[in-house]
């Protein structure tokens, strides 16, 4: 018996997505993203995002991350973004390939999250000559790596720095619905309503096979986007393939009934863990992923009860926390799948070894 | 009522493909393609191709074409081709952008078939000289973008050209199926045994959704593709999508029997298309695209009659052929799909407009 | 002895250029291009244009003409160009890899020259669809790579066709001394009065070391060009080794003195061999360079009386005009430097061989 | 009256060099580095660092140092160096772009200078996924950024460090003279014998024009340096241009003078603002350049002075260090160029403010 945390990516497709797939795939259709599917797709979710919106459906992440970023920038320009950020630290360079050589500077801050400070002085506080590569870009996680949320104010106060200085504000939100209801907001108000000016709008680890759209919200970001795509090979031949997987999604929130399920899971696991001795938390569980400092008595003993989880770089610990001997920070993550006796035997393997 | 014959991406995927499908969405698996089902699908590709190999999975065909020439080529390299060839005219540029600068030549030659002569006079004609790019690859199309199959020999003749000029051998395998089946031999006579170094080889456009695998023959060009494909954003993280689809594709022979099916269709609407008036072939139907030369009256009535194609550049056509006056050359592709009816209908609509 | 005819850049600089390097050679100047020769120099060049301009020095051709190319061109975008452009075939693929992957159409045309025809009706064959590769820029070679010159009638034809179909106009001007003297007219009516955007200016054949200029006439094609620069390691901190060659260069009128004296060897050279058996010119000797189809004997015999000269590809040859049997094209150069005897000489030998 | 140290590319050429340069000039050369020019220079680089080698002769520092990272790492790859240096720093992005895409990670250590411990931690530190870029280059400064020397000890035990786990050891030696006239030791001693795989040897700073060379020990990171530097636009087509300066410049040991001239006035210049009130020196100086710690009042009035000099970031001071209210960290370069009095000038100008 195991139960597996190790990521929002170990589970398949939810019943609705792979039921919508099915359904989409009798006759024939118009290739490259002009069938009818897409098209519905791309009004449910301007009506989502209460405007209009261009909207590109890709297979992964890192493709809709380095398209949006590649959007943004010029090949010899500066993104910023945590020290974290899964576009600097976990895409192989995705987004430099699609830029042409543009870089990626890694802001620190506490779980994973910008401050508006550390931004403005790190983009004062560069060179301003053709010697060095001009800041065009700030990227934000949302939730972060760390599992936090960016509040619409905190988005706005960071949105403005931004825009002040020039930069462009992208979000990567792999984990947009856990943060959406978490914080009980429209999508307007965690994203352009608050100065997001392009998105990386993720549906895969939330319960499709593989899903994303980046949804531009400037006209003028859209031009250069589906040449591209094509030119990544990620516009698909038979595009309903993506438009099926997000009309299953997003029909009848069923997306946001997924986010709640996992945010639920984790919260629940968070909370049984919180008071078990030989763990703390490493920071507030605010989605779907609880970060955790275990002594090694307790990593082995869950190890040895069957939880799946990956360890994690403390370098997201807040200023004073660090980990004592033995230690490790850990992150165990809620997909949309897991039932909540699945929580609860995790629960009940640390309770038993921290007694 | 309408006949659709306007590329073999305007269906889904087909059954035993979309059941695959569903059934491995069940249980967590790991991800980034260390599921089983990947490590299987592994397997029965290399017995199928009766030797060890490499092969790396992919969405889609543009990307599986660009990974493959990215390995071969040093970003200063040269890439020989068909000139009407996907990689150089439908792909948006991905071979030179996967490759970093690259290019691609293409060559001119019938029905989209290389010669050897073509081929060797291309590279010897080539400056030896810094300022010039040097010859690193051939691309060959199986079967050719008009439809034409090499056999092993040719292929082995235009191998041996390459080889012994110090270049790598790619084949383009979109629809290999096909053309495996009307030459009837084995995969390893088609590819490995007659020369080719890598393959890309194609499930899309013969059942499944969005499935494509780069497969080497020679361990040096493996090195770079994983690294090269993670950068691209083609490391689907649920990696049982593709792996599910090819599952479904290869079991049972599956693939060999929607490429009969195919070819079939094609081969039965090429010869009701054959004798009438107002009609000529532009060249044999070797897979499962009929290639035609129509009188203007024609080109209408077929399109009155719900017949749906594509015009097609006359570039390839024979020395000595050429359009006549009004004349339109055109493209009708069988799919795995269309039932022998939906062919006997557009027989039926030519016949009665021919009389 | 012997008369090297090999190619313009065998020469090193002539006496004003390296008189005005040594004098700009004492005390400290600012670095990166901020010093007042430079300065003076790109006032030199807006008053030579007449009209307000942008102009990068640069020390090589190849340079000029790949940020020329790269700041007119997205990555996926299609530069036409005549098939024996330099661009196209002698800088190992430099405008693609500064533009990321852009790709470059040659297209025929005697001696070199595109004409509007086939330029237009190039363009208008292209597929409009995100899988083509857009058609962004012409480049024009002023000389052409054969010899012949663009008139600002012919210029302004060819802009016309671009500019009606959204494409930009660089000019290659490696040679563009060398046509401005034979056409007799103003550098603003070579360039943007005709309809260029962008110009490399070339003064390296023509009298200095290694300098170049990209001049734009379009200020949005300026904006991206000193980032590029310095990017591709183009800014020489020294400024001042660039902007003295062309302070020497410009200053009363050397630089179309040398392009006379270049001119006028190869008219003297052309006329001399013109009428002698064994000999015939392949077309017009319009600038610094003569191509004359050489018997096998003829070839022969100037060799060895120590004539130094390349062979030529016979893509150029007007229609109907072919070699004969071990008949050669080739190629010889005038540079500012050779004296009238030097040509005298191989006349000498070639009258004395076709007697 | 001014005293300028703001780097020691404010110079032009030393007389060695502008008379070989001069000398260089008559009668014609074969073209793009085939010159006998060219050809002695390069021995006499193999004699001076006692070995075969590759050298290939460039016009910048910047393209010196991106065509050797370029060839060192995988559009993938990840070159660690210190957080200051110019690679990082100061081109623009220039090894992202030569390396299409690669990274560059930053590690701190006071003076610019990385020791083997922090090295080997961020080396270990990475994590090992497809997922991440990694590590295949070190590039060490010599001298540092900050004007400090790596002794060949130091060096050792870096290459050691990267070598141990299969990195290439790059040496961009910007000034390397300085390096080598304050150590004392031979060219061989500080780089190939002590680990070093391929360095940029520059000689621009040190009193050429613009000159430099990429020096290759290994012979497989040679081969793909022609085509890198002809495509990107940095083979001169008259190579004596540069093979000129490296003549004057290395004959007769000039190069050395030139760098014990700079080495004396940085020195004395060090040993003379040393005991004044109002500054301190950040670190001790070890090649040309001098880092002092201003008072505001001092600051003010060295400027009054005529005194030419930078500001300098202050993350390479050494722990505990720190500026204090008003003060300012500032860079003094002495080129080749200065004479003891305008050393002496500064250090009145200082003695007198501090009094």
């Amino acid at each position: 018996m195991s139960f597996n945390f190790a990521s929002d990516n170990v589970a398949g497709a939810s019943r609705p997505v792979l039921d919508a797939l099915v359904a989409a795939n009798g006759g024939p259709m118009p290739a490259y993203g002009t069938d009818p599917i897409t098209l519905r797709v791309v009004s449910m979710l301007a009506e989502l995002f209460e405007r209009d919106i261009e909207a590109l459906l890709v297979a992964t992440g890192t493709a809709a991350n380095a398209l949006a970023l590649a959007a943004c920038l010029d090949p010899w320009g500066l993104c910023l973004c945590h020290e974290e950020a899964h576009v600097i630290d976990d895409e192989c360079g995705a987004p430099e390939f699609f830029a042409h050589g543009a870089k990626l500077l890694g802001l620190p801050g506490t779980g994973g999250k910008l401050s508006p400070e550390t931004l403005g002085q790190a983009i004062d506080r560069l060179p301003r000559h053709e010697k060095q590569m001009p800041a065009q870009v700030v990227s934000l996680s949302q939730a972060t790596e760390a599992g936090l949320v960016y509040t619409p104010d905190e988005i706005a106060a960071l949105a403005a720095v931004a825009h002040a200085r020039g930069l462009v504000v992208h979000m990567d939100g792999a984990r947009f619905a856990n943060a959406l209801v978490q914080l009980g907001c429209s999508p307007a108000a965690l994203t352009w309503r608050a100065g997001v000016d392009i998105l990386s709008f993720g549906a895969t680890k939330n319960g499709c096979f593989a899903a994303e759209a980046v949804i531009a919200f400037k006209p003028d970001l859209v031009r250069s986007l589906r040449f591209r795509r094509k030119r990544s090979g990620h516009t698909l031949s038979k595009g309903r393939l993506l438009a099926a997987q997000f009309d299953g999604y997003l029909r009848d929130d069923h997306w946001l009934d997924n986010a709640r399920h996992a945010n639920a899971a984790a919260a629940r696991l968070s909370a049984g863990l919180a008071g078990v001795a030989g763990i703390r938390l490493a920071w507030p569980t605010q989605a779907n992923e609880v970060f955790a400092i275990l002594s090694s008595g307790m990593d082995a003993a869950l190890k040895a009860a069957g939880t799946i989880y990956h360890p994690w770089s403390p370098r997201s610990l807040a200023d004073g926390e660090r980990l004592g001997p033995g230690e490790a920070l850990v992150r165990l993550v809620c997909s949309f799948a897991p039932e909540p006796s699945d929580v609860d035997g995790v629960i009940a393997a640390a309770r038993s070894a921290g007694r």
